[in-house]
C-alpha cells in the first residue's frame, strides 16, 4: 500500500472509538447464514489462492509498473482467472515507468575519521526520484528531525544534503495503529524532497519508514511539488540514518551520494478484470480486489500479492461452489497502486457513468496478517446490516468492525468518494512495516492459514454484499483529499 | 565469532547438564568481597567502554583483517588503552588479505518462467572464496539438504552449482543453545565447497546461517580441503535459498553466478596488548580479551566490538579505581579471529615459553546480550573457587556457571589446550544469530546497560583471577581438534 489511502492521523482516533462490537438491533436474515458458513468453511479448505500467490511471487517476482514483470503478471493472472471460469477482460491503463539505477552513499568526512576511511551506507532510491549527476554529488549533510527544524535551519540547508531523521513508531504498530505510525513518518518520504529543495538543498534523504532493525531500506513513492526544484531523494536504512545523525551531532559531516534512476515515457499496462455474473442483477457489481503491481526490491508477497490473490481466490471459490449471487462479483487486479494509481484512474474514468451500479467495493492491501474483521467505510446505519457477515466470521476470530469515515484501499478511493460503500479486511498489522517496500517482502512471510482466512473473509463479505436484497446505503459524496 | 571454538554438538549437552548452580563447599574468601562489589558497582556507573565501542564502530566501521580499517582500529585502540594508563605494545601478526568483489546471482531458467524474466537473488561471498570467471558462470542448480544427499546425488552435482539448503534452528537458539544451532548449520559453510567440488560441482552455495527473516545474507569463513578443487562459494539469503529450493522441487533450474573476490598477499597486522602490571607477581598474567577484527559487511558492533571494548573497559576500570591485583591483567585486542587466527597464533608463538605464567585467559566473543554468568573451561574442582565471583555478580543476574570440557573463545583456544583455564562470559544469545556476520551488526544492537554489565562481569572475574593467592588448577593438556 502507499500513502494516499491512509488519511490524517486524527481519523485513526475516530476509527478506534468505533472498534467496539456494535450492539444495534439485528435485521432479519437477508442472506442464508448456512450459505455464508459454507463459503467460509470451503475457503479454509482451499489452497487455490496460495498457489496463485506462489505463481506470482516465485515465477515472476517484483512487478513494478512498466516493467516486463508487471506485464507478465497481467498475463499470468488473467489466465488463472480464465481457468477459474470467470469472464476476464483487460482494461488499458497508462502507468509511469520509473527504473531504479545505481545507488550508493558514503560519509567521506566526519569527526574522528581516520585518514583514508569512508563509511558506506545502505539506501534505496525513492520511487519517482530524479538522478544525481552520473558521478554523484558531494555536499555537507544537515540532519533535521522535523519540517519545523528544517525551516529554522534553512541557512544550513542551502547546497546541503538534508536528512530527515524521523523514526517509525513501532509502539503504535504494536498497538494496532500501524497506519497511524506510517502516516506520521511517511510524510517526510512524500514531501521531504520538495521541502528540502525549497530551502536550497541539493538532495534529500529520509530515515526508512519501517519498524525492524535489519538495515533494510524501505522504498516507496515520493512527490515533487510544482513550486520546487526536483532534487534526488532516497531512504537510508534506519541504522545508517542513526549513524549519520550520531556523527553529525559531533561535528561537520560530508556525504557523497550517487543515484541513477531513470524516468522513461509512460507505459501501456492493464487492470485485470474478471466477472462472476449476477443471477438477478448482473449489471450491479460488487468489486473484490487487490493490486497486482509491487515495488521492485522483492516479490511483493505481502504488498500486495496476498491481497490480490485473496480477492482472486474469493471469486474462484464462489464459482467452484456454483454460488451465483444476485449481483455480479467482479475481481479487479489493479495495476499501478504503488506509484501513480493509473489503474484506479482508468477504471473510474471507464465507469463514471455506471457508478450507481457499483453496490460496494472491497480492496485488500494491508498484508497477510491474520484477519481480525473488517474496515468499513459505510454509513453508521449500515453497520447493523453487516451482522450476518460478522457472525459468519466470528469462529475465525474475524468479527470486529472498524467503521471509518474515510476511504479504505487506495485504488477504490475514487469510487468511495463518489458514494460507493468501501471495505478492506482488518488484518494483524504488527509486523507489516517490518517488511513493507523492502527486499524482504517475500513468500515465506505469508502463512498459508492466514491467506485461507483472508479468502474466507473476502468471499463471505463479497457474497453477502452481492446477495443482499437491497444494497447498502450510499455514502455522502466527498471530495478527494489533497 | 567463527566456527573453531564451538566444538562438537555433543559438548553442548554436557555443558547443559552442568548449568545448574554448583552446591560445592565454599572456600574461605581469598579476595575481599567488598572489593569485588566495588568493581561491579563502578562498572555499572561507567560508559567508558560504550564510548570506545562508539569510536570503533562509528568512526572506523568494518574491520576485516588486512583492510585499512583494521589498521586504523589498531591505532585507535592502542591510543585509547594508552590514555587509560596501561602499558601498551603492538604484537606483529601475519593475516590473510581477502577482499570482497562483485556478487550477483540470478535464476535464469526455472519451471513456469515467463519469457525474459529472471529472478535476482541476494547473496554474500564467503570469506576466502575464490572467484568465478569475470563474466560469471551459468550452470544447473542442484539443491540438497545434507552431505549424505549430495553423495546420493553426486551424478547430478557434476558441472552443477550445489546449494546446501540447511536451515539454522532458531528454536535451539531461543532455548539458550545458539551455539549448537550454529555448529550444525555452519558445517555446510565451512566444508560445503570442498564437498561439492569433490562431486564435480563448479560452485557451492549455502543457505545463510542465521535465524531472522529479513533477506540478509550472512558471511563467514570457509575452508578448502587440499584434496578438492577450489570452487567459488557464497551464502544466499534464507529467503532466496527457499525460493531456489521451491522452484527446483518443480523442475530444472539454471543459475548465473558472479563472484569476484580477490585474495591478496598476506598482510602485516597486530594484536594490541595492554598491561596493568601486577603488584606482587607481575610476570604472571590473566588475559582479558576480545577480537578487534570484524567481517566487512557492517560495523561489527556485536561481533566483536562489544567483546573487545568490554575487555578494554575492565582494565580501564581497575586502573581508574587504582586497583592493582597480585598478577598482571593483560588486555589483548586480537587481530584476525574471523578468518585465520593470525593474532592468536602470533601470541602463542611469542609466549610458548611463558605458558606456565598464564594463570587464566578470558575472551568475550558472544555478542552484547545481557550477561547471565560465565562459561568456564576449568577443572571440576575449580568451580567452588569461583564462588566469590558468582556472589559478586548475583545482583546482576549473572551468577550462572556453565562448566565446559572444551575451549571457549577462539583466540584463547591454544592457551587452553596447553592447560590454561579459560573463560568467556555467558550472554543472552537468543538474537545473536539474527545479526551475526550480516550488514545489520551495527551499534544500535548494543544496549549500553548490557555493555556495562559485561564490563562488570569481566572486571570482577579478571580481578579475582589475578588476585587469588594461588591460581586455578591447570587443565589437562589436550590436542587441538581438527
Amino acid at each position: 500500500m502507499n500513502l494516499s489511502r491512509l488519511g490524517k492521523p486524527a481519523a485513526f482516533l475516530s476509527a478506534l472509538l468505533l472498534t467496539m462490537p456494535v450492539l444495534a438491533a439485528e435485521p432479519p436474515p437477508a442472506v442464508d447464514p448456512a450459505v455464508l458458513a459454507r463459503v467460509r468453511d470451503a475457503a479454509m479448505n482451499s489452497d487455490w489462492a496460495y498457489q496463485r500467490l506462489s505463481d506470482l511471487t516465485d515465477r515472476i517476482g517484483p512487478r513494478l509498473s512498466g516493467s516486463p514483470q508487471a506485464e507478465a503478471a497481467v498475463v499470468q493472472v488473467a489466465a488463472a482467472l480464465r481457468s477459474a471460469g470467470l469472464q476476464v477482460s483487460l482494461q488499458p491503463a497508462k502507468v509511469p515507468h520509473w527504473v531504479r539505477g545505481e545507488e550508493a552513499a558514503e560519509l567521506v568526512e566526519y569527526p574522528g575519521r581516520p585518514d583514508g576511511i569512508v563509511q558506506h551506507l545502505r539506501l534505496t532510491t525513492l520511487g519517482g526520484s530524479v538522478a544525481t549527476p552520473k558521478a554523484g554529488l558531494t555536499a555537507p549533510l544537515l540532519v533535521v528531525h522535523s519540517f519545523d527544524e528544517l525551516k529554522a535551519r534553512a541557512a544550513e540547508a542551502k547546497n546541503a544534503i538534508v536528512l530527515f531523521d524521523v523514526a517509525f513508531d513501532q509502539d503504535l504498530a504494536d498497538n494496532g495503529l500501524a497506519g497511524a505510525a506510517y502516516v506520521q513518518a511517511v510524510e517526510y518520504r512524500v514531501k521531504g524532497a520538495s521541502a528540502a529543495a525549497r530551502a536550497g538543498a541539493v538532495a534529500s534523504l529520509i530515515r526508512s519508514v519501517g519498524g525492524a532493525d535489519f538495515r533494510l531500506p524501505h522504498t516507496g513513492v515520493m512527490h515533487y511539488d510544482a513550486d520546487a526544484p526536483k532534487i534526488p531523494t532516497a531512504a537510508l536504512s534506519a541504522e545508517d540514518a542513526m549513524l549519520a545523525a550520531r556523527l553529525a551531532a559531533q561535528g561537520a559531516v560530508t556525504m557523497h551520494l550517487k543515484l541513477t534512476p531513470q524516468t522513461l515515457p509512460d507505459a501501456d499496462s492493464h487492470n485485470v478484470i474478471a466477472d462472476l455474473p449476477g443471477r438477478d442483477k448482473p449489471d450491479e457489481v460488487v468489486i473484490v480486489s487487490g493490486h497486482l503491481d509491487s515495488w521492485d526490491l522483492a516479490q511483493g508477497a505481502i504488498d500486495d500479492g496476498a491481497g490480490v490473490t485473496s480477492a482472486m481466490g474469493a471469486a474462484q471459490l464462489l464459482k467452484s461452489l456454483d454460488l451465483r449471487a444476485r449481483r455480479t462479483i467482479r475481481v479487479v487486479a489493479w495495476m499501478n497502486e504503488e506509484n501513480g494509481g493509473g489503474g484506479s484512474k482508468a477504471y473510474f474514468e471507464a465507469n463514471k457513468d455506471r457508478l450507481v451500479q457499483h453496490a460496494a467495493v472491497i480492496e485488500s492491501d494491508s498484508g497477510a496478517g491474520k484477519p481480525l474483521g473488517l474496515q468499513a467505510n459505510v454509513t453508521l446505519e449500515s453497520v447493523a446490516a453487516l451482522h450476518p457477515v460478522t457472525e459468519a466470521l466470528r469462529s475465525l476470530g474475524a468479527a470486529a468492525i472498524e467503521r471509518r469515515d474515510e476511504a479504505v484501499g487506495a485504488d477504490i478511493e475514487p469510487l468511495q468518494n463518489a458514494g460507493v460503500p468501501g471495505f478492506e479486511p482488518l488484518l494483524d498489522g504488527r509486523s507489516y512495516f517490518f517488511y513493507h517496500h523492502t527486499a524482504a517482502d517475500t513468500l515465506d512471510k505469508v502463512k498459508p492459514d492466514n491467506l485461507r482466512r483472508q479468502v474466507a473473509t473476502l468471499a463471505v463479505l463479497a457474497y453477502y454484499l452481492a446477495e443482499m436484497p437491497e444494497p447498502l446505503p450510499r455514502l455522502p459524496p466527498r471530495k478527494e483529499e489533497n
